[in-house]
């Protein structure tokens, strides 16, 4: 095993708490080149962060990233802020030479995005966003059968990512729904996993008519005192066309009773069908033409076989969300021994945002824009 | 119980078929004002009306639809031909004073549809078109939850409609990819059910963006001889606004292997979700908000005080897709009795028409189009 | 064509409304080598027989069965009334040299179902009992693959039928939960079914562990005056064994709230499971081990190469409980025209009948008894 | 936060790295009153033990547990060993006075499982089984419900456990199929989670019919060198009869092809129904009676207000098998701080194990067996 990769994440909220999870699990189960060191955390409240970095396992807190991205015994800065300080702290650790894992969304803006990903390539560092969703092994398996052709050439994709959470018009004005901190609403924080899945799984999209809604224009601001507007959407959907001529719909909605974590995609080929629900994620449905008695099947993806599975428990013995966060990290630092920035890339994360800007720029000019 | 009311058929292959086993099946069930009398059907091929009249339980056949429409005798026109026939009938049999019941679409255009409904109410003739679905059981206890405000106001219409009887390439070119035959493929033939669904629950479509699109563009002729161009879509999608401000978008394919009759729709609302699938059509998924133990319930729509169902079996008996068709029946043959056109009547055909023909101009104009 | 068949039904009650409806069907579905004739329904209230010939389509009624039998121009009697009068019935229709068919189970006991099948035999008619179960599709699908080895050897038969319908101790006493009409509660009603289709679809039972109970002994009497004993089970369930080295279970209740018509079971063999629910009868869970992308697949038994389906509607057009019925009839009907007794035959009746009887010495023993 | 607690694991295998996984998380997640510290793990081979150390992350390793357990330093003994070895440990720990956590079974006959229990409390130290599934927070849900009354009355169980690893008469002779280690097959193994369950959710069990069969006699010996025998069960099934009058099956096999870990329970009661597979560990199916539109409803058990959920992610963010471990855990450790042993104590394995005791029986003498 190499030498350590010292850590330091910036921000510990819940995905903070997520890539903590992460990080301290990683080394338990799997083979890396070089072990991470939980450095250090940081954030801007001392007392807070400090706390945090008891809980969360960290061997020191921070309250400036400046100086903690700026430290020569850092290798690797873990960015799990909200959107709009992205930009910042990413070009600034990788002008110090550091790996750069970011959140998604990559940016809040395509001109964040692309500055940060230009920085990031200037500097030569490896760069990773972390759509931790492709590494679920469902997600994984359905991207195996899908190369390898087993459902042929890919006419739909359907992507739909529901929740309910902000479902009460009494549901106060976190910072998700200000533009100034989250970029967009639904659009960024889930639709964008939908098309970054729709990215990875079927190709690139080559344009998009799109629809952004706000159906509760205004709610209590937090603290008290009055109401506020929320600027972003509470729904996004899109029609797509992809490059390679299959076509598709995407949609994030915040406003779907019952629908807790429902980030469901199905994809139609000229030979068989997948489907996925990441509330059940641990099962793949897989259908291939073969006969009258062909049928959806559910493949329980917790096989030694399947993708990243035989670290852990044996089959039937399912996994959770949050190991889709340590199967990033595995590539991730996989990635940092090799010198090669794994997908997503922060290329990649600059293609979504670009799908996201499109969008964006359709809801306004209510006809198709490419991308 | 009234005088009887004496039917003609015109059209006997797969609609017919299931016409004609609504007609023999519902007085057997239900109580009815005036009980039917299968009476003649109507094709232009003697031998093989002849046997259709025979199998499917008619008295007489005829092969020429003019003088049967004509007849003294006939009370109701029942069409079950291909679209491009059904303006031509309707019309006759509506200024020959006869009830008429159409098959969907109403017609293969606009204009024609609206021709359609002028010359029925011109004529105070009951008409109605058969969207079957809408007498699902588990749709009609959809349709009373949503305006008895259960869900409370509609946020989300996700319809899809997928088949995949035409993935294979060798797939000839029947009748319903011949755009001068069935005006639009997936559009019209399944897309529409979804549309019609959509205004049934959730309200009227204000505007729509749309995609046509077609995989395979030319497949063998029947009987052979070579290749004929497919000019009719072979999948259909749409982004959707309602008047009342739910967002939505319906999706017609027949390229979705594995997916056999799924005629799917969820509806968000305010309060809650409702969410059916035409191969479970016994079923619905009702989720209404009540705190953390709340979940997608499962209603088996099978009991006495669910609609149309006290005529048929107990609870847990399923019904199948032909009663749709039977509870069609029953809503007309009372409308017919008290001079009333049911819904879904010729002015929701020409609504719903309205609705097909934005989707072609905005495939066309690539921007939103209003309905 | 042969010449037609003339059918006289006994009883008009829910099951009689249930055959009634497979005799109006079956001609116009299936091609039938003699014709049925709705000759004559019997029944002892001669008001209300009048009324449910008409509602079901029968020409005549009658009020005697003992005449009906007797009647030269009867071919067929269909026995559609409780337990208690099974025995009668058949026998004096099979001396009569009517072809008989008998709703399920065979005899309220052993004794009587014997004397029924020797009869039948004796008098060298045809003869079949109305377990309409095994010509669901799904069913005869999973009957095709077990017997063409598709699962390998049979090792578990996991039988559960639930409903719900008598929870509420208020519920009266109504004639299935006496004794003395319908020989027993749950086990003969419902576990027999299970039962049936252990034999059909796994074989012999060998032996059986039983166990039978009764939550409500008393309950209202029909009509008031107070409250009477239900002397029949509300649950039964036994461990199996089988001939052929199978192992097994079976269970029958009336007290599974949510439960409608849960008639499901389960079967492991050497090389794949099979599992149904009657609650979705079109259709079938077939696992088949391939490899680590292996699962449970759902197969929509609605195509035209399944069972008794190519008679009805296009794939994925759902069928219902009664078209269960339908399918017997069309077995019923040839085998009767060929003079071969198709299965399940009395024979059959007589072997669940000895099950039965063997699960309650079980449960009066505490021991394992032979069946 | 009280003093840390220094634990010692004794065996490393499967049950010993999802133990570790435990220890390693509890304290991130949950508020603990002494924090332990994973201070030795041991185990009999120096050089496997030693990688595990590093692996799992145990500061020490050692190879005998009977030093281990007396060191003074040592608080708390976890034993993840094979069931033939339970007892001594269990008994040594005690006497040693450490609290005692052990795998499940408690141990591989009756007589030993008492004398567990009366040495640990002869010594008055705290003791647990680790039937973990008890700490799935759906399980712990539905017995939130039961113990609240409200699904009523409970009159029905049906547990089964079904796994398929063994389907294949070439896979070796393991331990886990020598009675002299395992003590029994499915019955210990699996089955004896439905019967804690059993236990947990309806109460104690008075009698059973017991049936265990073994399917493949020999199979091939691990290492080469011929076949030898099998004398466990490959599979385990019982009827049983609470003491409260409900009654109910139990079932264990591993040779139910597709079944990876499908430990599954469905409990009836006078108001409602709960049904739980493990393989879908997060979902929760609940039916409550209410009118017509009642149905089974699927609760997505991951809202904060869920057992154990609020230490975790948001709704709809899942949780994985080893979830099970920190949640007993979190109770063990609780209950070590307070000197009271949590259930499932080691009375409650005794309990546990008389039921298989009486299975076996049971089997052997062919009739029911009191527990």
């Amino acid at each position: 095993m190499g030498a350590p990769l010292n850590v330091a994440m910036i921000g510990y909220e819940f995905m903070g708490r997520a890539h903590s999870n992460a990080w301290r699990q990683v080394p338990h189960f799997f083979q890396l080149p070089r072990p991470p060191v939980m450095q250090v955390v940081c954030g801007r409240s001392e007392g807070r962060v400090k706390e945090a970095a008891g809980r969360l396992g960290w061997r020191e807190y921070a309250t400036s990233w400046e100086e903690v991205v700026a430290r020569d015994d850092i290798d690797v800065v873990d960015i799990c802020t909200p959107g709009d300080s992205h930009k910042e702290i990413a070009i600034a650790a990788a002008r110090a030479g550091k790996a750069v894992l970011c959140e998604k969304p990559l940016a809040n803006d395509l001109a964040d995005a692309i500055g940060m990903h230009e920085a990031a390539e200037a500097a030569g560092v490896v760069h990773m966003v972390c759509h931790n969703y492709r590494r679920a092994p469902a997600v994984a398996l359905a991207r195996a059968w899908i190369s390898e052709g087993r459902i042929g050439d890919i006419r739909h994709y359907r992507g739909t990512y529901l929740q309910d959470w902000i479902v009460d018009p009494d549901f106060p004005r976190v910072w998700r729904l200000e533009k100034a901190r989250a970029g967009s609403g639904a659009l960024g924080d889930i639709a964008s996993h939908s098309i970054d899945l729709a990215r990875h799984l079927v190709g690139e999209i080559a344009e998009v008519s799109g629809l952004l809604e706000t159906f509760i224009p205004e709610r209590p601001l937090e603290g008290g005192g009055g109401r506020g507007p929320v600027d972003v959407d509470d729904a996004a959907l899109a029609l797509l066309r992809f490059e390679n001529g299959a076509i598709g719909s995407v949609e994030g909605s915040r406003f779907a009773p019952g629908r807790k974590n429902y980030n469901r995609f199905e994809i139609n080929g000229s030979r068989g069908s997948i489907a996925f629900d990441l509330e059940r994620m641990n099962e793949l449905e897989i259908y291939t033409e073969d006969g009258p008695d062909s049928g959806f099947r559910t493949v329980l993806v917790t096989d030694a076989a399947h993708p990243y599975v035989d670290a852990w428990w044996p089959p039937g013995h399912i996994l959770g969300y949050e190991h889709t966060f340590v199967h990033t990290l595995v590539d991730f630092l996989r990635g940092v021994a090799s010198g090669t920035s794994p997908a997503p890339s922060f290329a990649d994360g600059v293609h979504n945002q670009r799908v996201l800007d499109a969008i964006e720029r359709s809801s306004a000019s209510r006809r198709w824009e490419s991308v």
